[in-house]
């Protein structure tokens, strides 16, 4: 549990990725952008995500630290049929609980695969979750995702992740949504960092971040004004593109 | 320091990727698969990311954990010249010493914004470092990238740590680089997992990845063997391919 400048609650959420793929190089993370994108509509900060290898003692590090010291704990990948799908044993281990087949994933295996040459061993290893836990639908494959005290297990594939979270949609408690309001200049960034700093400074309970780039052989920045409090976020970006104007500089409203 | 199978030196690394733009959903990052690729070939295994707000504690926490149980650690992120950049500040204070500016970092930089409106206070910044670091040349805009103890600062912008990482290549010790065969099969991956399960124990030293994927309706995953012998990642990929055919199905080289 945290709370923010105006003592108003903050929900929070960590992520584990789990997944020698990620950090071998081979396959480019999409989640952390999707499920950080979901959590900010359902009011909840992805606070921390750490990416961990197929490995046991790494996963229940991971899992154990994040889940104490925020409101919610998402995992994906590694929940597959294959030797190397372990989320669910550690997971159980991190919880110190056992691993049973559940039997409403078991039903839903076994009608997924009826036409699919039938529930192996090997698939039904997909019906297994730590002891109490709960299934959270999935409408792409028939392996579920799993959800058990503060943690949700989803899959590693983005979209079959994608399907969770809107399954979840709405269910988890939240405070307010962060909005956040951005505008461009073709400015260095260096040029306007007093002003940014005095922004943030006149403006409690907003944060500022700069994001320069280079593009057309130019230097530009955007400034991404965040606030749960709308107004105060339109009011900041208000100030600051008129102090940008007021030093002659044309500012890009939406960003460039 | 940690040591595989076959007890050979493993050398390691991690990343801490600083950044609210990451955690808000608002930029996708692209540093992680950039450097775990780099870091293959160079013999390194990048052993776990943590991504982690602009906050001082945060980075520290991350900091201090990684740096003493990997050979190297990498930041990304956080070392511009606005008050959301306090990379350099939370490094020397995980550290435990004191913040000065570099006089070759404040030559560049001179040089650099010579004919750019000149180095002001907030472009100083950037040649900030923590007591005692030496500088990894930047050739694309004009902060460099700072080498203190066994940790690497880099930029956020991919393109500015491609270039840092370049300057970085062949510097650093690392083992046999891990060499990866991949296969593709138009197969459900829960079809064949025993078969999976028995190649990586009967072949020590490789490890299996089993990455599944839906595409133009129908089902297929690849097979990734990783081993830092060549020879023995060779003999498993070919067994593994012989044992896919002999059950009737055709083995794609090189993936899907």
């Amino acid at each position: 549990m945290d709370s923010d400048d105006m003592g108003e609650r903050i929900w929070t959420a960590a992520l584990v990725v789990i997944g020698d793929e990620i950090l071998s190089g081979r396959t480019q993370d999409r989640n952390v952008a999707q499920l950080a994108t979901w959590l900010n509509v359902q009011g909840i900060r992805l606070a921390e995500v750490r990416v961990v290898a197929d490995r046991e003692e790494a996963i229940v590090e991971a899992v154990n630290t994040l889940r104490t010291r925020n409101d919610y704990l998402f995992t994906t990948g590694g929940i597959g049929p294959t030797h190397d799908d372990i989320t669910v044993d550690a997971i159980a281990v991190a919880l110190g609980v056992g691993v049973e087949h559940h039997p409403d994933a078991m039903a839903t295996l076994e009608a997924y695969y009826a036409t699919r040459g039938g529930l192996t061993e090997a698939r039904a290893r997909m019906a297994r979750v730590p002891a109490g836990a709960g299934l959270i639908e999935n409408r792409v494959s028939g392996a579920p995702g799993i959800h058990v005290a503060n943690i949700f297990i989803m899959a590693g594939v983005p979209h079959i992740t994608a399907g969770m979270l809107d399954m979840l949609t709405g269910t988890l408690e939240g405070g307010r949504p962060v909005v956040s309001r951005t505008i461009g200049c073709w400015v260095a960034e260096s040029e306007v960092a007093d002003l940014l700093r005095d922004a943030e400074k006149t403006h409690a309970g907003v944060s500022i971040g700069s994001y320069p780039f280079f593009r057309e052989g130019r230097t530009g920045a955007n400034f991404v004004v965040r606030s749960p409090d709308a107004t105060l976020a339109d009011t900041c970006i208000a100030d600051l593109a008129a102090a940008l104007t007021a030093t002659g500089r044309t500012v890009v409203s939406e960003g460039i």
